[in-house]
């Protein structure tokens, strides 16, 4: 019979509890699913009953908390447009064609590709989200289900009010809690007024969180001037969907007012780098938001706005989109990049009481990171120690050694073990395949 | 015996031949270390005598050209400092501290973690060169060794033109061709007006190119006004280093008149996109550089200013930089990065006549990426072609499957087989712990 319990061993421990230390070395007893210990390896010696994974060179981290990711099919098939004709000529004619089943293998696809990467937990925004909480449960992932909900003409094939209640009497927690749904909203101009009121009454009803995506391009906040009168945040908080219970995606163009409104209503943001870069949106304010005490995360965004689902990437992309946006080389440092990462994003989605740090009682969301690679060398300890500027500069996902969420084993080696990898990939490209026929079928 | 023959089979080929073409499917022929042919599947059918390497689902490119590396074992060590505090502080008393074994400790790590990147050719500005040459030969790449020459008080732990000189007469051309060595400069603070002039007779003499960087901060350019009345590159040309031979690094801060003078003088801008991200130096006019016929190659900068060796990874930093900072999503676009990483930067190396393309005649060499993977997935060909956009935005070092150099295969399945890659991280992490001991041991 297994042991209940097992030992991540003699690693290069980052707690990420809110301080900047390491226990290098440190070990991490787990029990029950559940972290018991995080201590130093001699002062854990006395275990003897547990299963011992050496972790000697690696990083041991908790998992990653991605806080804006869309499933989905698209990656790379329409490269250098602006935002809002991508959308229109690309992305949406695609949600028109979506099926359930296609919706699901996008999932199942995402979520085995986060999981690989050392990402234990998702908030993910998409379609047809009964699949998406079947993959889910299946992958292992921790995941924030969050349908795009939108009412506005021409928006037909979006999710609904309805929809979205839906999955919130069916899904509201689920697999013992690891997945969960949230009330969700499309963009401003997607969605009526009504349509925000009621997203936030349904998200009170459900007492769950709200999760949207603004201000990512300048257009968008000129055109929200014209329409409403206000910059978006403003007509967030006029909308009353402003406040701890709802994390705002992207928040690139605000201003010194919007930053407020969002800190003092307690609203958290989900900063996605390579998106932001990549569609030509603009740098997000982060520094600022930071100092304000707004929670930010880290988001990939979806596959076809980075192309891939690698926060080990997205940290580097982070620190440097600041540095290079702000000319100060003190920001984005390394240390407050990893918290970002980890327990700030487990802030945002409400979930720092379980997840987000490795501290005695919290649920084993761990994840190792081998560091004894060429690029992560020379590997220094003391004076000299460099594991986290490795985990932000050099490692990739591939160095993702070992995956545990709440105790479970899913990624062993670098190979997925709670799903065939193989099968995932070769049942999503063939989606992806029927996906592109029949949107070109729609197209005419 | 082997066959002199090696058929890569029906692959994804993406020849960089200045063209914005793929062969999909398509096969690329080596004979005797050169291309000959690159052509469909059928109509290299009647080959039958050579080693078939089976490419389905890769994508098989040229090697990747690094025109700008140094070699060093400093990775990690001194983070989120101001780039000259950083130079003054940490880099420069690394460069008291440094040894001839030590210096060819480093190359060898930083060639063999090029090279299992996909990188068949680095321009590498470093210390006692021999060493490198030396590691180079060993590894495999094609190298282009660049010392760095200073001459102003201070800087009397650096190379000299005497060095440079020795260099040169040993090792001009090496290894048949695939190491060589050039005539390199440090910053324009560090060397006089004579050593400008010197050098530059030097490369002349010696029939050889010139490297230095310049314009990486604002900081640099004011420096450069108040000290010599002129802004760098201005300074660069009185002082008689433009031209066809020379490549210059960085190139960050430079007005119109600056480029203009790059252009008319047929010098080459190897753009580091992460370096001068994370150093907060600023983001490079690369758009601009390109639309004036300025060759730009791709470069890593040192293991300490990025901190990996991952030309994958820098397409992405080099597209993703320009859509944020132009706020242009049609530029950065996916074959612009991948010819500036491949024909143009063997352009600015001056080895576009040998290498740098798929072309029938050239030197054979050829990387083939794995495009099967979670997070490449879906791979689509013909209308919807991405495996561009794959490469440029999604794929990392990890993917990379096998390289070819002159022909020779020295990365077989992610696994480099020239050198024993555990024997050279260890070699490594070895010079590092005796670097930081004796800087600190000079620091007293």
């Amino acid at each position: 019979m297994p042991s209940r319990r097992t030992l991540i061993h003699n690693g290069i421990v980052v707690p990420c509890d809110g301080t900047r230390t390491a226990l290098d070395p440190g070990s991490v007893l787990i029990e029950d699913g559940r972290i018991l210990a995080v201590d130093r390896p001699e002062a854990l010696a006395h275990i003897t009953d547990a299963h011992v994974v050496d972790a000697t060179g690696h990083a041991v981290l908790p998992g990653l908390h991605n806080t804006h990711l869309h499933s989905g099919l698209l990656r790379g098939t329409a490269e250098s447009k602006s935002l809002w004709d991508w959308l229109r000529d690309y992305v949406d004619p695609a949600h028109r064609a979506l099926t359930p089943e296609i919706a699901e293998a996008a999932s199942r696809l995402c979520y085995t590709e986060s999981l690989r990467a050392g990402t234990t937990s998702v908030m993910d925004m998409w379609r047809h989200m009964e699949g998406s909480a079947h993959a889910a449960e299946q992958v292992g992932i921790r995941a924030t289900l969050v349908p795009y909900v939108a009412d506005l003409p021409g928006y037909d094939y979006f999710e609904t009010l309805e929809t979205n209640r839906r999955l919130l009497t069916h899904y509201r927690t689920h697999a013992g809690g690891r997945v969960r749904s949230w009330v969700g909203l499309e963009h401003l101009f997607y969605c009526s007024e009504e349509a925000f009121r009621a997203a936030a009454a349904l998200a009170e009803e459900f007492d769950t969180g709200l999760h949207t995506h603004s201000s990512e391009t300048m257009w968008e906040v000129e055109e929200s001037v014209r329409r409403f009168g206000r910059r978006p945040i403003e007509e967030f908080r006029h909308r009353g969907v402003l406040g701890p219970r709802t994390v705002v995606a992207h928040c690139v163009w605000l201003d010194d007012h919007e930053l407020d409104l969002l800190a003092d209503t307690g609203t958290s943001v989900a900063h996605c780098p390579c998106s932001n870069m990549k569609l030509s949106s603009g740098p997000a304010r982060v520094a600022e938001m930071r100092r304000r005490g707004i929670p930010v995360g880290l988001g990939s965004d979806g596959e076809k706005e980075n192309n891939n689902l690698d926060l080990l990437e997205e940290m580097k992309f982070a620190s440097l989109l600041q540095k290079v946006t702000t000319l100060d080389p003190t920001t984005g440092d390394p240390w407050d990049i990893l918290t970002m990462a980890t327990i700030d994003g487990a802030r945002a989605l409400g979930l720092d009481g379980v997840t987000g740090s490795l501290e005695a009682g919290k649920q084993a969301d761990v994840v190792t990171v081998d560091l004894r690679r060429l690029h992560t060398t020379p590997l220094l300890h003391g004076e000299d120690f460099n594991a986290v500027a490795h985990l932000v500069f050099s490692a990739s996902s591939a160095d993702v050694n070992h995956v545990w969420v709440g105790g479970r084993l899913l990624v062993e080696g670098g190979r997925v073990r709670s799903v065939d990898p193989e099968k995932v990939r070769l049942e999503a490209q063939s989606a992806a395949e029927d996906l592109f026929r029949r949107r070109a079928a729609l197209a005419g």
